[in-house]
């Protein structure tokens, strides 16, 4: 085999498809999966269709240096099955378009589509199309998913009541801190400066960021038992992401800082880097832990509901009718966080603050 | 107002969704659009669901200098309803995903986005969702679409038999010979050969490239009279669709080149490139025709029902057992083309095939 053989301009369109295709599975009411100008599929009698789309781009959410193939694959599809899990659906089918540069190995798509097709299997979800294409310029990767539920069960934004209790599954800030120490660990050929990636328990806050977990089982337990009443992954941050529940269900919030559940990882950077680790763990994005809100006589239902999925989850603040999110520090006194929220037209590698002055 | 107010980089990730939705209606089936963490639809009871996916790059798909944004927004939801088209489905919902340059100037976002939601309008499509991100290489855009039908409606590429004809509606290998066109147009720096960009009717071949019309109305006409028994979308050039019909029905076919539906524009320049318009209506790409079998029985239907659709359509060859595909000529002998379908990963900037002796 010549190594031209092992690039991905050797397979060609249609042989690349096969390539990914012949590992697919089709699942639950699949008529008709990859091969036609369409795939054709069939929804549990009396459910509604629940869709949501992310597209990733090299440089922008991803580093190939960081990721390997297999968890960009994972990810690909996590961070859509994510979305459905905020909507307290079922996850079922999803479509997968790449475009590849040429000149990427064989080895690196099979990777790839091996570790989407992991993230597939364990969550019962079905490949039922996508595309392929030849990139000029980077990897980039569009994943549609969709899910299904009784209409009576889709969580959404807009349901959050004054007086609700704002709850968080698992853990904050966690993939934010992950990236910072990769982050600074690319940076070191320019800087001297490698504390950050020599803080201990540094692979798991890592392995947040490059391989997240979507929380499928408890949005779809916290749905289909009612004990929620607005719902949102956080993606961006949850001052941000709690902010969108705000805006759709027209109400605001007090979030207690000294609250937000913080990993044992996160936790022991507190004395050396509080600031960040505060900023962190409020406007940090890609945890794709659920966010949501519930009456407060809820509070112990909810607690035994998240530990039968088998994750935790944490009241951190009040909803209220003032339509403003105010964040409370320990002592009482108000804290203002500089970065509100994620936003992807500040280039990703520009996000980092160095305004912290603790590095 | 400054320059950067102008730009893309000045309204932010929400901004843009928020100039894009503005503007999207919901119509039928739209229980939750833009604005939750996923969109929530019904189906019409007793039709199934038909989904796919297209992604159009800059610089592989499409040139700036060529496509105004209003016709590249056109074209981008266009392809993906083609694949519906195909199906026999009724298009239904679409999800639009958007990777911009950041120094695209605002105006280039509205008339994009105008000219996508004009051509979601003429076919009552609603977008229902979709995602926005800064790229540092070039504009990228991602298509996923959803239609549906009833089960023994829905059209594939696996029903053509023995004995059918192979028909195509309106002309093939305009949008091939608008490629090559501007192609030539765009290579004319270094070049003094103008001779394409001179050619008499070039505005209607160009515009087939740029502003295609998806079959819908001929789509559907054909899969609910049950007159075709396979169907497919002419995105590569017929020759290798219909090889997809071949293929996935087990069966083979024989095509007459000279019965091949041309334009009037491109018959015109029969004479002088001859060898190259017979071969950009066999291998041409892009001329979202609809390729569809069914018994000689059905002729005459066909052809009625067709005009009621407002469109023509040619009987062009017959399904034969034997698996594979011969091209007669009109002197009875065989034909043979050099390049037998669109590859994408072969660039389409070195698809132009100078060893015609044309030009």
């Amino acid at each position: 085999m010549t190594t031209s053989q092992n690039k991905i301009s050797s397979l060609g369109e249609f042989g690349l498809i096969h390539r990914i295709c012949s590992k697919a599975e089709s699942g639950v009411g699949v008529i008709t999966g990859i091969g036609d100008d369409a795939a054709v599929t069939i929804s549990t009698p009396g459910m509604q269709l629940v869709t949501s789309t992310d597209m990733l781009l090299e440089d922008v959410h991803f580093r190939l240096s960081w990721h390997s193939a297999r968890l960009l694959g994972r990810k690909s599809l996590a961070v859509n099955i994510s979305d459905i899990a905020a909507m307290g659906a079922i996850p079922r089918w999803a479509l997968l378009s790449i475009a590849l540069p040429a000149e990427l190995p064989v080895d690196f798509v099979d990777e790839f589509s091996s570790g989407f097709l992991e993230m597939a299997s364990e969550h019962g979800i079905s490949l039922i199309g996508g595309d392929t294409c030849a990139s000029r310029n980077g990897f980039t990767i569009s994943v549609t998913i969709m899910g299904e539920q009784f209409p009576d069960h889709i969580m959404r934004r807009s349901g959050a009541k004054a007086g609700d209790e704002i709850w968080v599954t698992g853990t904050v800030g966690d993939a934010a801190m992950g990236f910072k120490i990769l982050e600074d660990k690319h940076d070191s050929a320019q800087s001297p400066d490698e504390s950050l990636s020599k803080i201990p328990g540094k692979e798991h806050l890592i392995s947040r960021l490059l391989n997240p977990a979507p929380r499928v089982a408890a949005g779809l337990a916290l749905a289909e038992s009612g004990l929620a009443t607005a719902m949102i992954d956080i993606s961006d941050g949850i001052l941000g992401d709690f902010g969108h529940i705000a805006e759709l269900s027209k109400v605001g919030g007090v979030l207690y800082l000294e609250d937000l559940p913080l990993s044992g990882e996160l936790r022991s950077l507190h004395d050396r880097y509080r600031e960040m680790t505060y900023r962190l763990s409020l406007t940090g994005g890609e945890d794709y832990e659920l966010c949501f809100t519930a009456p407060p006589s809820h509070r112990e239902k909810i607690y035994s509901c998240m530990k039968n999925c088998g994750i935790t989850a944490s009241p951190v603040g009040i909803v209220t009718s003032f339509p403003r999110i105010t964040i409370i520090k320990g002592d009482g006194s108000k804290y203002n966080p500089e970065l509100t929220s994620f936003n992807h037209f500040i280039p990703v590698l520009n996000q980092r603050c160095h305004q912290d002055g603790e590095n």
